[in-house]
């Protein structure tokens, strides 16, 4: 298998991809705008969040989405109902976005007008872990519908996340997931990790998230001012 | 990102691994060992039908599960409990199984007590689609918690796979998944496909999954009589 050419490769292409997203960084940073990149398996709801999220916000927020998947534009037609600005990247086979992906995409688009940038990671909840965006934040997504004990089997996205979304909670009456155990689960693997419980079906917990999202852009304001 | 140096080193990789997967599926067909790869995003449910399947075969059968997690071994302690042998691989961050790591775990066990081997992939609906691990059939399961669209989201492997189960249709009820338009969508990626709409929680479809194995094994023998 020849492992050391392997990690040099390896090693070249994250440090290439580390290159790019500290360029995107420095650029968002100097924009003050806030971007968090959303990670989680296939069919978490990140979608609907996002939907929910652009759904609630005033049409005079200065918010873009840049969504990656495999094959079809089908989430980036769905986010674009809301009237913000929305891109799909198809990364045809890879399975995870990288620095270069998000460079090209923001190519043509004019940074000043954006305060928010959502990117929606592919579906998948090991790779996306080691591919730096230039985001401020990762936030991982689970469904009550998967397991608890999925931040232990998956420790790499919990312990670089700032937050943990515990999602589809309308669900919990009907599966034997513990969310106090998840929560454990998840403080074991990062002690300081924020968590949110929400249903976006519901609306449950959506107050949380904006408020969170809110915190995040004020921090950012008064650091940068 | 140099591309030709990434792509000549993952052929590398992918030509070594078909070498080993061959090399397994000979040794396989030799002993008519019916091998399944089990593939799905984490918490759609593998390891609890896996569960299931064993809890209802008699303990003559001569089956066995390998079972992948990036890290813990909680996979295996729940399926040892039903006497079958069972092994944990823990890929310590990689995103799938390969060929190599499922000949390693089978080195020293004797393949002529065995008629029926699980393996149970990491949880993952891309990376482990490209790693032939000598099985005779990918299968892949996904969750009605999920979107009707994961086929085209992820086509690469409902085309590969010989049969797609749809898990926890007890939840049916409660989700907005359209199961006509999933099992549309699979057939577009891949028309002769076979499917079962399965509940481990309830038993419902277990019978359908039980009798397809027991078809495969009956074609296996036959095939190599």
């Amino acid at each position: 298998m020849n492992p050391p050419v392997i990690e040099k490769v390896a090693q070249k292409i994250l440090s290439e991809n580390d290159r790019i997203a500290a360029a995107l960084r420095a650029s968002f940073l100097q924009r003050h705008i806030l971007c968090v990149n959303l990670i989680s398996s296939p069919g978490s709801g990140k979608t609907l969040l996002l939907e929910k999220t652009l759904e609630a916000f005033p049409k005079t927020e200065r918010v873009a989405v840049l969504t990656g998947d495999i094959q079809t534009d089908n989430d980036a037609r769905r986010l674009a109902r809301y009237g913000f600005p929305v891109r799909q990247i198809t990364t045809a086979g890879a399975c995870h976005l990288d620095a270069r992906m998000i460079e090209k995409a923001l190519a043509d688009w004019d940074l000043s007008t954006i305060d928010t940038l959502f990117i929606e990671n592919v579906g998948n909840l090991v790779c996306p872990t080691a591919y730096d965006l230039g985001e401020e934040a990762k936030i991982v997504l689970l469904s009550v519908t998967e397991g608890e004990d999925k931040p232990l089997k998956y420790p790499g996205i919990f312990f670089k996340s700032d937050l943990a979304i515990f999602t589809k909670i309308d669900l919990l009456p009907f599966v034997p997931f513990q969310l106090d155990e998840a929560h454990e689960n998840a403080r074991k693997i990062h002690p300081g990790i924020e968590m949110i419980d929400l249903s976006a079906h519901t609306g449950q917990g959506m107050d949380a998230w904006t408020q969170w999202l809110a915190a995040r852009k004020a921090k950012r304001h008064s650091a940068c001012a």
